[in-house]
């Protein structure tokens, strides 16, 4: 039986634009494990799964509820472990935790200011208001306001990548040779921006674009094949 | 029969500040390797075993001699395979890169402009000239001028390591429960800017501090013992 999976959804039920639901997408094909989606909006709580946080991503698999990205990670990792692995072992997740938080801390905050306009025009009606108002808050700026200087900051983005391009212009993936669930979560923001904004964060001759390209082919272009902008 | 490693050192021969050479002193000791450490300066370029990069740390196992810190790791990964691993196997070894990369690109570039001219201040006679000169021609401006505004440029360091900070208040050690060669990679760079600094880079309740307190404590307080400022 597929896990299913509630994947935050735009307008469109095929835009699939969360950061952390991308993580888990990668995941359970890494893991090779069948997955039936089901598109989640943000004004949709009572539509979650029991237990919840209100958030997705969430999966059912069998009668079982799980939710947030690393719980998920690591009970896939768990529970599938004669499947390829998302760690590598107790060392590699350990230290999967600090590209998580590299990301989260220092590329993730970035995109959100480039994008967050974006997303706003992407998400479903229903969503809208809710959406701008808890991110004017959360900003003290309009939505407008917070992406209109976005072309100045974006060559500091491209130099804060510095640690994952060093990283990939010696191997192909965070994780080596073959991409882990540390490639996946960086890929995930990069997925995010992509799905729901024209705007390119990357230079064409960048490594970081040469990989994000090769993440967008893996699993039969599962990530490329997905509604989203641009290449 | 012990390991040789030619460690830089300052006007003080007990004086140890490169953040490589630390690197290799903590992996030595995570192995349970014994070293003999020979005390090296800038200008000794005709004292390194051959062949050499003109750089330590380099090291002669025997009568073997293999030079710059990353290959070092990966000879005694290779070498005393039976000892603790310092990668925890292949995906380790690829996600240490990443931490390396960040301690090379955001945290050392940062540091170095705190404290270049305390090691001005620190190294031998024979090299303070060389050093003066080599610094400033790279800065493209005084060693004085360089650290005049560190005061005003501390918040925003301590707030890039914002990624380690939330690494490290979830586990002990950025491998997880005990430390490993990505631990060593980010504690070479502090206890570099210790060995020849009184310039306080972290606020005395940052979980940073804590963490580098355990790895001062670590292998019976091998880098606490040694010639260096503070705590």
């Amino acid at each position: 039986m597929a896990i299913i999976l509630y994947d935050l959804a735009g307008a469109e039920a095929d835009r699939r634009f969360s950061p952390f639901c991308w993580r888990i997408r990668m995941a359970l094909a890494h893991k090779g494990l069948e997955v039936e989606t089901i598109p989640w909006r943000f004004t949709e709580k009572d539509k979650l799964p029991q237990p919840n946080a209100g958030r997705v991503p969430a999966i059912v698999d069998g009668g079982r509820v799980v939710h947030d990205s690393s719980a998920i990670a690591d009970y896939l990792e768990a529970h599938y472990a004669d499947r390829p692995s998302l760690f590598g072992g107790e060392t590699g997740r350990a230290l999967t935790s600090f590209v998580r938080n590299w990301t989260e801390t220092e590329v993730q905050p970035a995109l959100v200011g480039f994008v967050v306009l974006d997303i706003y025009r992407h998400v479903a009606g229903p969503d809208r208001d809710y959406f701008r108002q808890s991110r004017e808050e959360r900003f003290g700026r309009t939505l407008e306001e917070v992406v209109e200087d976005r072309e100045v900051r974006l060559p500091a983005f491209r130099e804060s990548l510095a640690p994952l391009r060093r990283t990939i212009e010696r191997q192909e993936f965070i994780r080596g040779a073959a991409p882990a669930y540390a490639d996946y979560v960086v890929f995930g923001s990069f997925q995010w921006a992509r799905a729901i904004s024209e705007f390119e964060l990357l230079a064409a001759d960048d490594p970081v674009a040469a990989r994000r390209g090769r993440l967008l082919d893996a699993f039969d272009g599962l990530a490329r094949k997905t509604r989203a902008y641009g290449g």
